[in-house]
């Protein structure tokens, strides 16, 4: 093993000695050994975090891509109404990568992991041939069952999305502008926040009918859900909240609210008799549209004229590169 | 997501439909969902396999490159003793890739895990700014307290491994030295088989003290029992069972058996009373050594003179390099 590597699972576990009654074995054997809840399934998701294709060290600092790699996977977890359990990290790392972004990336995923009390439990270090190349996988529990999935819509059921969209895909447009930014006064792309209370809430109440996170797009994500349920969906244009970004703040245009990934929101369905409140752990609930029996999505505009929706989510840069370069 | 990584995820989906136990939600949703027994623990371990620093194509079939890249997560499953329930794999392709290749790569990938009763239950797919990028995923359940870990060696326990090595790095010399090889002569580097039944016996009848996988290196690895255990080691140089390689087969060098990765046998412990047969599932085991209270490697040669044993385990290909080129 390089010393890098040495190096950085030394520091990783020092930095997560902490113990959680979770770990019953971290960093340091064949394999982490986690303790489930018992009358709990266990959630397993994996997501790439690679340099060039889902970030830029120009663009974003270290921290940051922490940040967004975890967010990434607990966004999952929170898209099934599950409660995190622990992280794991396979990180390749070129050469000449100096120390000080290794620890600002670690302190970023750690700030996040600690936010929602999980450790890293494990992973994997390597020498990367070229660029940065992060997977986290986070491993979650839900009680037996009970899991949200994507294919609970039924025709007639409500359509909701947490929070305001958009926010990280106009920003993106705004990088590939060549504009520099504070990270702080565009937090929906450089520190999006995984709703995991909501989805938990969600679950708990026995609210929603389907689920997933916004992480392609609404019309992409819509689609997986309209797909895994075999129904369709009518959209309120007028409807969806569009986040507010930069200093000061302005409404993004309704293509990134309606295209725009990475946002980390949550899109849900609910049965017509459910009462969603209007805010679930602080973050605003909105409806805007419901499921129909024909399987195709429509987007209604403010005149009442329906368009054919179709799946445009955000590809991450290739897709930015060909919209707006 | 663009058209590739679509048809990538459709293959996978209807080349792993057919239903696990264990799996109560597979590929297509935001997350999968597992059933871990109950009264066990889960096990988690990621492992990392990149073009150039894993794998070349030019040496490595893509079906070997999928076959091995499930060994490397299913052989920590094994060092502790586990029985693996699902595989989960993110994948990232260079646009120029054949899909002969990823049906090839897919294609070595499943029948391992066939073999083994799993199946990959989802992942994560990305285009790749250079080379095949995977991460395997390999979650296990063992039961509870009952994994065998890298802390459990005693002073006068002895040190056993599973089949013969140094074949895999061998083999991988003669790949460096230009020749070419048939993979089907050359098993133990193309085809390495994970010891799952050795390490559930060696579990199930309480056998072992501390347990590791043979990946990284005999002196590497036995060097992590010492570590995490807070002993030392004595190996007689003559006991270390040597592979045999080629054909017609020659048994390979001493120092590929000490310091050759990637061979994915097992290194045990077990106390000085415990029987320990000489053959377990069909794969001999043979005691090389002893764990001492001094904290240092010795190597024993045959004239009886020790020499300090310093881990010199294969760093796979930047390691191989600097010692063969």
């Amino acid at each position: 093993m390089p010393d890098a590597e040495k190096l950085l699972i030394a520091g990783i576990r020092r930095r997560t000695a902490s113990k959680s009654p979770s770990i019953a074995l971290g960093i340091g054997d064949d394999c982490a050994v986690l303790r489930i809840p018992h009358g709990h399934q266990t959630l397993v998701t994996t997501d790439f975090s690679l340099e060039g294709v889902h970030f830029r060290r120009e663009w974003h600092p270290a921290e940051v891509v922490g940040h967004r790699c975890l967010t990434r996977g607990l966004s999952d977890i929170a898209g099934m109404g599950g409660n995190p359990v622990a992280a794991f990290l396979s990180l390749a790392l070129p050469q000449n990568l100096p120390q000080s972004w290794v620890n600002q990336f670690l302190k970023g995923l750690l700030k996040l992991a600690s936010r929602f009390h999980i450790s890293l439990a494990g992973g994997d270090t390597a020498q990367s041939p070229v660029g940065i190349l992060a997977d986290i996988i986070v491993v979650g529990s839900v009680p037996k069952g009970k899991a949200i999935r994507r294919s609970g819509a039924h025709a007639g059921d409500r359509i909701y999305v947490t929070g305001a969209l958009g926010g990280a895909a106009a920003t993106l447009k705004l990088l590939f502008d060549g504009q520099k930014l504070r990270p702080a006064d565009f937090p929906q792309h450089f520190y999006p926040m995984p709703r995991l209370e909501v989805g938990r809430f969600l679950r708990e109440k026995g609210l929603a009918s389907a689920m997933i996170d916004l992480s392609d797009g609404l019309s992409t994500d819509l689609g997986h859900i309209c797909d895994e349920s075999g129904v369709g969906a009518k959209i309120q244009a007028s409807s969806i909240p569009r986040a507010s970004t930069g200093k000061p703040a302005r409404a993004v245009g309704l293509r990134f609210a309606l295209n725009g990934g990475d946002d980390y929101e949550l899109l849900f369905t609910a049965r017509p008799g459910k009462r969603i409140p209007s805010k679930i752990a602080g973050v605003p609930i909105t409806q805007i549209g419901e499921i129909t029996r024909d399987k195709r999505m429509l987007l209604v505009d403010q005149s009442g004229r329906s368009s054919r929706l179709r799946p445009q989510g955000w590809e991450h840069f290739k897709a930015a590169k060909r919209s707006h370069a």
